[in-house]
Order: structure tokens, then sequence, then C-alpha cells
């Protein structure tokens, strides 16, 4: 039976993508309310804020769930907090800055009885869905992954993602990751990786990865953060019977050079949709691959040092 | 029922730790016969060696298990090979290059019907299981590792541990991780790393994380491999009801003081009766909690370039 009540969540963390995409696809989802909001600095205009976590969970106890959308460095501590209160929790991508803490939320998550949702919006994307079903029937040759993106125009002023655990253009590169591992049919792995480190920073701002999967697959990946004017975010996928394209993060589908579907901007939309659904099952839904690629690519990452990121 | 048959093995990759280590514990141990080697270079005198591991797998049928003693980057290859060929399969520490390396070799001795060991030689060590036995019934409140050791008397002429994929000071200091996952109740979470990588290198030469676990715990753990002198492998344990300390990487115990055990050089003979049982059983033995602790150092690490490492 689906439960009729709408849910009352609160969103913690209301940097940029919060306002950008969590506020309006909240709004956007009958089966949620954005009842309050947490925020240090200033909530958003016309809803309850709190300048703590601790705060909105011993004074609305009312509100079930949450979605953290901070920086993966701060996000473990507020969601075994939150999972200790009896709510369920949205985790914005990437789910924690370490693979093992993510899998003690799993545990804690299943021992209060709470959902746990590691997000992946790319997943959400339009043409994933019909990309996934059409490679199951086909033999995949190769894929090569192009994600390059400006960083200044998407992260303006985050110090964060310069910081250990913030990833670096890895922030971005995960979401090619995330589409990887849920249209191929079987895993890969990584055989190699090179990671160019600006001069005094932490985090890579380009990533060259290489994977293997069966039956000879190969993956190649490139991921760059300096690419000014057009943006790609591109999967190209070659099959024994045709070719397969996702560009625009998922959003186009090209198959056999023919336009399969075009449509953006749905992927938050999609999370909600989810989310609901694991709510009222009480169900947990949280893939590691994704940060387990990451992280083996930092393990197995051959450095190079490029010219300081100046913003 | 047991197999009483003496099970043919064959070691591939006869470099210092299967010359030290799995020869004798191979020969001191009745269920195994050591059949052949594998080795581009030489092998060992008086047994019959293969120059590669598909020329092993294809003249040598009769040989139904395989010690993979080689680099870690060389080893998902080798073990894919074998397990492919129907043959149990022992990996040495590391088990792989990768998290999603080793997963795959899961699936795929899964779906053999094959054995599969990811051995972590420190956990046979002769005070873990009294350890783990004493802790489990208590409040554990602080770990301290000190894992220090001089990497030109351990590694000497090893250039493949400064190489990706080598992991560095964690080639030793995964050993230290074995055992705390071993012996802890609950799991951690690193928090904190830091790794120390000399001047034109790939790996670290020094490292220092800081975990958390449940109800308050943390867990300090420093990784050094310039220590001259006396080498240094011990983990001391606070607990709500006295301390623990387990030095010389596991071989001595000492409860509130007073020295419960000291046994050296066990490990690898505890490797090989617990493969006879896993070969016996058809079962599979692969915890990757060390090395998922290692691929988050690396992931959430800070950086530091210290002075030119010189063999």
């Amino acid at each position: 039976m689906s439960d009729v009540t709408v849910i009352k969540i609160a969103i913690v963390g209301v940097g940029k993508i919060a306002q950008d995409q969590h506020v309006p696809s909240i709004k956007g989802n009958e089966a949620f309310e954005l009842a309050a909001t947490v925020s240090s600095r200033d909530g958003l205009p016309g809803i309850e804020n709190h300048a703590q976590l601790t705060d909105l969970l011993e004074k609305r106890p009312d509100i079930p769930a949450v979605a953290l959308c901070m920086p993966p460095q701060m996000r473990y501590e507020a969601a075994s907090l939150a999972i200790e209160a009896g709510r369920h929790v949205l985790l914005e991508k990437p789910p924690g800055a370490t693979i093992a803490e993510v899998q003690d939320l799993v545990e804690r998550a299943r021992a209060k009885n709470v959902s746990l949702f590691a997000t992946w919006h790319s997943r959400f994307a339009a043409g994933v869905p019909a990309a996934r079903a059409w490679l199951a029937e086909r033999m995949i040759r190769h894929v090569r992954i192009t994600w390059k993106e400006d960083v200044r125009r998407w992260h303006p002023g985050q110090a964060w993602i310069w910081e250990p655990g913030g990833l670096g253009v890895f922030d971005p590169g995960i979401n090619a990751l995330s589409i990887l591992t849920e249209i191929l049919p079987e895993p890969v792995h990584l055989v190699q990786s090179t990671l160019e480190v600006p001069d005094g920073r932490q985090a890579p701002i380009a990533a060259s990865l290489r994977f293997r999967g069966p039956a000879g697959l190969t993956v190649e990946a490139d991921f760059d953060w300096r690419q000014t004017g057009p943006q790609t975010w591109d999967i190209e996928i070659g099959t024994d019977t045709g070719s397969l394209s996702l560009s625009k993060g998922g959003a186009e589908l090209t198959i056999g050079g023919r336009r399969e579907m075009t449509e953006a901007d749905v992927e938050y939309a999609g999370i909600y949709r989810r989310f609901a659904e694991l709510i009222d099952a009480r169900e947990i839904d949280v893939d590691l691959a994704p940060l387990i690629h990451v992280a083996d690519a930092f393990m197995l990452g051959r450095k190079i040092t490029v010219e300081p990121f100046e913003e």
C-alpha cells in the first residue's frame, strides 16, 4: 500500500545544488513538502531554517526525511546523526568522503529501519534507461567517455572541491562513472589512471582513465575541468551491432546515428520520485560502484603536476 | 568429508616472499605438494618451472591450485586466467591493484566454483585470535598503531613498490590494517590521511591516518618506511577495562602489562592450513576491508612532498 501522507522533508546545506535542483524538485513533487532547511549561514526566503542539524532533529520530530546537500567531507557526520534520530536520508553525490563511511551508514540505516538513498543524479538522465536496455542485448567492444567542463562556471568559489575528499575533477567525472556502471551489463575495473594536479592543490584538474571488462571490452575516460566554451559530457559506445551515444550528460540518446530522445532537466525529479518509493518501502539504495572506481583511480593514479589553478 | 588426496600447487612469481615464506610453508604442510613454479626468469632449484602461467595451465591440468606471489599490479591478469582454467587461487596481499578487480575475481571464482583466498598474513600472527576474543567483550576507547620499518631492508631493489599500484608504505601498513579490521568488533572509517611522498616518486614513504568508530572510538596509525635500527610493528589498544598490545606484527600479545603469548613465524603455516580448508569446501574468503581503507587513504589523503628517496 502506498502511503498517501505528504512527507515533510528538510534540506541540509543550501548551496548551489540545493537551490538549483533540490528545492524546485521537492516543490514539484506532491509526495513531499519542503518543511525546513539547515544552514549555519542564511536559509532560503520563506522557509524555516535551523543553524544546526541537531536543532532540527530535536525541534522537528514531525519531519521524517532529510536531503544532505553539503560538501562530501561533512556528510557522514550529518547522516549518522539523522539516521540515529530515525530519519530517512538522501545523500547528494558523492555519498561520502570514504567508501568505509558509506558502508557504515548502510549498516546504521539497516539497524534503524530507515531508508538511505545514495543518489547518482546522472543515472536519472533521460537517455539512460533506454541505453541500458539497448546495451543489455549486445556485445560491447569499446566505450569512450569525454567529460570536459569549466570549473569556474560550475564551482564558483567552492574551495572544498580542491581539498582532500573534494575529489577535484572526479566531482563531475563520477557522474560519468555512475552512468557507465548503470548501463554496462557487466562490471569493468580500472587498469590505468593518470591524474593532473595543479601545483599547490590537492585534487586533480584532469584525469585520464582506462578500464577493462569482459571479452576484450575497453573503456577510456577523459575528465577535464579546463574546458571553456561549449561543455562536453559524452559517452560513445561501440558494439557488435552498431553504436550508441549519450550526450549532454545523458539527456540525449543517439543509436546508430539516429536521435532517439532528447529531454533536459529530468534528473532530480526522478531522484525524488525514487526517494518517495524507497521511504514507502523502507528500502536502502546505495550503490558504491562509482565511488569505488574513483578511489581506485586515486590509489592506482600516476600523478603529474600541472600549472597552478587560479580561480 | 575431508579430501585426503595431496593437493598439487604451483607458485607463480618466485621473488622474496615466495622463497622466504610460501616455499617452506607449502613444504611443511602435508596437504600440499609444491609441483611447479612460474617465473619468466629463473625458477627454484629442483622444481619444474614454466616461463608463462598459460604454459603451466595448459601442460599441468593435474595441478589444481596456484599461489600468486607476483607484485599486485600483475595479479588480476594471472588470477583471472587461473580461475578461468578452473584452478583454486591464493592471492598474496594486497589482493590486487584495485578494489573493483578483486570484486570481479570473486564473481569469476563463484561462477567457476573454485576457491579464492585473499590472504592477509598478519591476521595469522600468533596473538591475533586471542586479541580479538579479549576485545569482543570490551568497550574500546583508543587504538594506536605504529608500523615503522626500513624499506631498504625489506624491499631491496623492488622498484614496483614505488609505482602506481605498489602502494608504497601501505604495502606493510596494510598488514596493520588487516589486523585492526580483524580484531575490532565493529568497523571504523577514515577521517584524516596525510601522505608523505618523496620528491619524484609516486607512492608514499610515510602515512599518518585517523579513523573513527562507534562510541567515540578513535584510531591513530603511523606508517613510516624510514626507520633504521629496531623495527616497530605495534598496536596498542585502550578499553574500559584495561589495555592490550600486539607487538612484533602480532606475534606478541600483552594484556594489562602481562605477556600472554609470544610465537614467531606462524603466519604462512596458518595461511596454508586455511587454504586447504577452503579448497576442501570450495569456499571463497575475500575480505576487502584492509584494501578499502588504503584506497580511502589515497582518495582522502593530503599529500606532502618530502625529500627524494634513493635506494
